[in-house]
């Protein structure tokens, strides 16, 4: 498979989802869950996401008319099935992302399978229906999890970057993701950060370029936003004119997770399968 | 409450309040307390604020007939009367941030107390008057902590940043601030420091993205200067820039951080009154 | 030899090299060699490289009528023949970057000479002639290994900083690196990093000051690509624009790493030999 | 004082120093002394500085006609005479920057005074002149380092930042530094770095908001370059945009740290003299 000859739909160049990671401050209880902490400033800062930033990016995706893929903690959607139900009541697809965003590689194989069930539960208790699809938190997977993952029968992963286009891992569909596509590495401060945030402007600006790429090599432009982050007043403005300029872009397939994975399925099968082959070359 | 339901008063459509955090040496001086340092850099760096760059600022914000929310450690307040007395003197606000910038994770409940009735009185003696509004030194606060605040009589607090609107937490009013539209994590280059400082031209774009950010969504635009930081002339005179285009702006409410406190108190209530929920989704 | 007399053939300003650096995933390999993991995320990421990038950039170079030098760790040219196959039909310059990585630093003597082996013999396996050109992983070498690399008859080393046109070191020819031109400080992205990627519009921005320099001062643009970080879409089309600009500017040399050490060695044979000198002024 | 109302010769608005810090590959050898390293990579990258570098910078301020201020550790005088002979035949002055860039705070009182000696013999022996300017390496002093310095007699200062225009420090005139107007925090790329250098046009852009700056509020523009790093030739270029803009900018003073350091003297004599009071506010 040469660097540009992914098929899309209807003659598409380029296909893009806009996803979530609605985590709220699922990472930070996980992160601290052995050394417990009283101090409220990162947790405040967490909790913007589901009090604030989900609705108005939320709001913003509707007014573009966009259907997005939101990979939701359980114990989110625990906590806030208003915010899931009105999520399904407007398309968007909801899928799998942990239950307390517990990290994958630290998990054995019984508890990988106890977190999908639970994570899985929590979801169809707030109306979402199986099969669904998956995102591991932090975006690592392991090749036993792999195992653990298609055993359970989920829909699709979207976690890995090997192509930038869909493929087959294991046996898995993978929906890639990108680092330059996440918001977190570019907006995430919080005490004790390496860097300080990039400025909307300059964010939006590197989006654009990829966007253009996408276009010309015929590749998958995964956007990742988290809603405490993205969810700020200047950075959800700086997205609307990403959308402004390019979601009645016709060469451009606006779509979800989901229905890329099937997209895949139906068309390319199994073809390039690929196998984790650890520590090989 | 959705993403974009606050109401400013005056059908303003956001609100704007300039802040300092005037530390001079303060928080260097509390973090090598234990190990005392002969070194003279660092010390003269954070010593530029309540020399230069501190009349540069307020110098700036009379010429834009600004009155901002000053945050002062009661050591710089008893090492500078005249400054703070000029502050007052401009109608500006002037608000507790710790005595020697003490961080609240550090103390117990009876050294918060010591120290919130050490910063009061400081304040006092320049001539301000309870009650006082608050922000704790770097912006960390602990549940025990809301406590002491509420029992010592705060008029509000200004250190989280939950909403980007104000809300209530424990019963205090939280007028709360933002990372990105902190000076300090662009500006801050000390020995050590983890990456050079963000340019004039770039943080004032980004804060002019927030700003029309808050205009479209209704938020709270809080900005927080250091004045040994955006002291510094190029910055100074960036921030200028700013001002000059949305000073005279209608749509914006530029005010203070009391006095956003007061307003939300009288309009608003303990409606969606926060609580801290230490280790909760 | 002052700041700008360098001359180069032909009454060209400057030279310019664009080469690859193909590793795959092989400095992640070598870097666990002794602590296996079993995480996907890092490798499946670098796998990106030699899956897609490689081809994108081979494509990008083709249209530009472009003949690059590539550095290729033995380990990556045993395992895709056919790219490298690709390169050398396609003219590219093919030389050693070591077997699988190593650093030159944690090798011994017998050790560098083994894989020096190792890595020759690899890439005359897919059709490459000796007498090869090298460049250390990561950049670095030591006077030990300068010793090595002269008895194993290294056509000309590019892995130093010590001029920014071709020099002696040791009696062997240095192409010389930059480290402002190496993608890989503006645009790696790994968990644990310490910073987030540079946009490409400032990445290429930056490369354009530097060959307008390299006219100017008359010095060697050597611009290193890694495929995994520049094969990604925005990227590669960032890329183009530069070539699209400069490609056909006649005042540079556009050429191989192997055609500007047999230039300097024609033209300057040992003259401004540099010796190692470690620990001198 | 207050924040603008120093007063320069002539009406100038503001006065500007082009400095270097012409430390070829000392800084290294200093941090290495004790742990030996046989890593080449560094070292030639640091010897870009002497080899071509500073000739890159002297060229170009001589083609601006500009006189500037070079700090030089003694070993880097000793091992190149012809420079040194040079910058004094141009008129640029030349002063102390210890031998071999000892850190202040490592040195004892004795081995500072040792170190002062032995340096200022390497000026003289190239045909510089008592007394010196002085800049400490990594400017950084200590309240013990300033008694020796005075002890010495050296004709001023240039290593603090406690305000932006000159003033007095323990009876010795500073002519004050200024992190964001270092190329190195911006340009410093080496192995293990903690962040990608920006782009020379971005560092410009920084610079020349600066400069400005300093002629609204009548400040010191200490410019201080690194050869090592601002001899690279795209660098050198963009900094020739600075001065095509403002060289002859007739409201700056462009001059030498001495002439700021005699003008102030003969101007402010001991007003406004700053003591260390380590560990006050």
């Amino acid at each position: 498979m040469n660097s540009s000859a992914y098929q899309w739909p209807d003659g598409k160049k380029a296909a893009a989802i806009v996803s979530i990671d609605f985590d709220g401050p699922s990472p930070y209880l996980w992160a601290t869950r052995e050394r417990p902490t009283t101090a409220l400033g990162e947790l405040e800062l967490r909790r913007f996401g589901p009090r604030q930033g989900v609705h108005r990016l939320l709001e913003l995706f509707a007014s573009f008319d966009l259907r997005i893929s939101a990979y939701v903690p359980g114990a989110v959607a625990d906590a806030h099935p208003d915010v899931l139900a009105a999520m399904l009541e407007a398309g968007h697809e909801v899928a799998i992302h942990g239950y307390m965003h517990e990290k994958v590689s630290e998990l054995n194989t019984e508890e990988l399978r106890a977190v999908l069930e639970k994570s899985a539960r929590a979801l169809e208790k707030v109306g979402a229906e199986r099969p669904f699809g998956y995102r591991s938190p932090s975006w690592e997977l392991t090749a036993e999890a792999l195992g653990v993952l298609a055993e359970f029968g989920i829909a699709y992963d979207s976690s890995l970057m090997g192509y930038d286009h869909p493929y087959v891992m294991s046996g898995i569909v993978e929906v890639p993701v990108q680092w330059q596509l996440d918001d977190a590495i570019f907006y995430r401060y919080v005490p004790g950060s390496n860097w300080p945030p990039v400025t909307p402007g300059e964010v939006i600006s590197g989006w654009k370029t990829d966007l253009e790429g996408a276009k010309r090599f015929g590749s998958l432009f995964m956007l990742t936003m988290h809603p405490w982050l993205s969810g700020r007043a200047g950075r959800t403005l700086a997205l609307a004119s990403l959308f402004d300029e390019y979601r009645s872009d016709d060469s451009i397939w606006w779509t979800t997770a989901r229905e890329v994975a099937e997209y895949h399925r139906l068309t390319y099968g199994d073809m390039h399968d690929e196998q984790p082959r650890i520590g090989e070359i």
